[in-house]
């Protein structure tokens, strides 16, 4: 083989790419339905707005390059950023501007870690609210689309960057260094505690700085227990407490979205990137190890002005595409997918009666196909049953002398001879089959 | 203003983006419905892919970077060669490998020329079949395309790079430079037919020659007519009997498909491509002078050949979304948008109901927002009208209460109080309009 894609890129081609279609079209309803709008950016952006304020290991996975203009640009690495620059130079948007946007992002990432290079995120952001109830209904959405598409056992770990930064605060680190320690708790799930405790050493924090850390940040799960144990230890720290509250009345929106029991409270939820203000949220297979996140967002109150944009508080989420596929491939979660009809003839004779048949099962709905590599029809039969098609409709002369033709079920083996609107009529029924 | 999506590109949002998105549910519904079965590949591909076999003036034209290790990429030019690849590649994929692809595609166009330089395309491709049957399905697919978009007045040029081969057989130019000649007459509309000539006599081609050429290549229009009058000047050449046999078969099977009217012959249509062996096709706006192409495709049998695969003939045609959408949007052609419902409440105690209330209007797949911003009832409902929203239920305390909420028709400025179910009654059965 000559030509592969690019290294850590892949194709999606057969059941994988319906099973892929299917999960985006889905989400887009539901995105939708919530009355979010659709919004498209170009892949690429100025360079200068991407590594503006994202933060230096991003910043580092950027795909950049020169236009022949020699403008610096580079392959956009999330959906957020994009929208924060739209909703920048569009002030005369009507506030709250809800969007989603479904498309791929590209991160240079190191082989090993299993990511692939260009990934599929279909994001909801709600621009103009400060509100909690904004970052409820972003939650909200995402819980629903992952129960339409039958995952069962996740979970919405939930923080806030303002615990974190009261947890700073606590133990006494300078605001600066507030980002730099994030990011390290951030690795929890890559490197494990003990990685993190050594690179927070290598940050010149102290031994007693890191146990009050872990301290905190290894109290995670049920949602009202440990708030509760946060609460007391956080106690008169003015943003932490700000940051509980706001949690609180997440949790509260929650029970009326019905969502509640979904909610758990890991303090050592960080994210890595940079432009994080509020709440910051994950959804994660609990009983899936390797999987990882399906789905993280947050409030990023500040990233609109600072792209010049008037002060615009701003949250939402981002699903992943490619790990919701992967688990629902292997727990086999199956996709409604259209009947796959073929439209058989028995000698080229009659390929224009067939032809006339298959645009009239076309026009009414129905998916169909026809034979275009002249093959007699055993071949033609070989090759609907090698491609998994639901029925072949077959047409000869006696058939279309007398008006009836052959409906064959490939799968049950069976026949019937019926007229044209019989089978339009029949097929027209079950358009759609469980994979 | 401090950040602009680059030069050359833009976003989609807001009705223009709506219809952008009902265009592509459109032809993707089309194209499942011929059978087609979809493909993504990433953005980029190994540089040395994409200059192949493409042709020096798209080549140019090709965002070219290298990736962190060095390896030589460009952002694919179209759609076409990322299928070759994976045709290539998969020699396992049953013949034939009817596929559709709908993403962007990026060329480094001169500003001056009015084209973005990102820009969507939707494509239908067969591969494996080498009947001219397969021709005909890619345009009867891409005409019904059109015509359920609301074009009417559009007409399907279609030429034959084995006639043009002839032609060039006729004039006395040597076999490899035919391809550069092509080039020259494909840019015809652009440059007109005194630019086209001035650019030959560069290419060393004599004065009778050129004049021989055009008394050839100025032919087009009616189907029978021309073919008749292209027949006679080209009668006793091999490959030019060859491509004009292709066209009259092509042109008997639209008339099975009901679309022969739309077919016209051009023997200028040259299309820029150098992979091209066969029959070569465009769809046009007859009336439209300054819109240029809307579609565009052709037989390519050695493509997948040249990127490692085994001899596999193929055809296809690829849909230009932004022209499409241009049009659309210039005539006013209407897409079906979803109804906007806004759940509004008179004040926070009751905005729990109001919550539930937007929940239950979403399960009965209903579209609605509700307030994110702590507004009153009246600027809630400013902002319903200012975005457009058609209904806007009213809940307050005496309508939880009672159980009866006020539902808003926000164009006809009438109310009625009626129940829950009643709304919900209503709403769904009219989830849709016309813009």
């Amino acid at each position: 083989m000559k030509f592969q894609p690019p290294k850590g890129t892949r194709d999606f081609l057969g059941e994988e790419m319906v099973l892929r279609e299917f999960i985006l079209d889905t989400v887009k309803n539901i995105f939708q339905k919530y009355g979010f709008e659709p919004l498209d950016t170009p892949a690429f952006e100025n360079f200068e707005l991407l590594a503006g304020k994202s933060g230096e290991d991003v910043v580092k996975q950027i795909f950049q390059f020169k236009d022949k203009a020699g403008r610096e640009l580079g392959l956009r690495f999330d959906l957020t950023v994009p929208l924060a620059r739209v909703v920048a130079s569009n002030p005369q948007l009507p506030k709250p501007y809800k969007r989603y946007a479904i498309g791929p992002a590209w991160r240079y990432e190191e082989p090993q870690s299993g990511r692939m290079r260009q990934f599929y995120q279909a994001d909801v952001d709600i621009c103009g609210s400060s509100s909690v109830e904004a970052d409820a209904e972003c939650i909200a959405c995402a819980v629903e689309c992952f129960k339409s598409l039958g995952f069962k056992k996740f979970a919405v770990r939930i923080n806030n960057r303002k615990i974190l930064d009261g947890i700073m605060e606590l133990i006494g680190v300078e605001k600066e260094k507030n980002m730099e320690i994030f990011r390290v708790i951030d690795k929890m799930d890559k490197i494990g505690e003990e990685g993190v405790r050594k690179e927070l050493e290598g940050k010149a924090l102290a031994k007693n700085q890191i146990k009050k850390l872990f301290d905190l940040i290894s109290r995670k799960g049920d949602f009202l227990k440990t708030l509760g144990e946060g609460k007391k230890i956080l106690k008169g720290i003015g943003i932490a407490e700000e940051g509980i509250k706001e949690l609180e009345e997440i949790f509260e929106l929650a029970k009326y979205y019905g969502i509640s029991k979904f909610i758990a409270l890991d303090f050592s939820l960080a994210r890595g990137l940079d432009y994080y203000t509020g709440p910051i949220f994950e959804l994660v297979e609990e009983t899936e190890k390797l999987i990882g996140t399906l789905a993280a967002g947050g409030r990023y109150d500040n990233l609109i002005e600072q792209f010049g944009g008037a002060k615009t508080p701003a949250t939402g989420i981002s699903l992943g595409i490619e790990r919701m596929l992967q688990l629902m491939k292997e727990r086999k979660i199956s996709s409604l997918e259209k009947l796959k009809i073929f439209v058989a003839n028995t000698d080229t004779e009659v390929k224009d009666e067939a032809l006339r048949i298959a645009q009239n099962l076309r026009s009414n709905n129905v998916t169909c196909q026809m034979d275009l590599m002249g093959r007699n029809l055993a071949k033609q039969l070989d090759y609907a049953d090698k491609c998994g098609f639901d029925y072949v409709v077959i047409v000869g002369k006696e058939e279309v002398k007398k008006k009836k033709f052959k409906l064959k079920d490939m799968k049950k083996r069976t026949e019937v001879t019926i007229s044209l609107k019989q089978i339009i009529d029949f097929l027209a029924s079950k358009a759609c089959r469980k994979r």
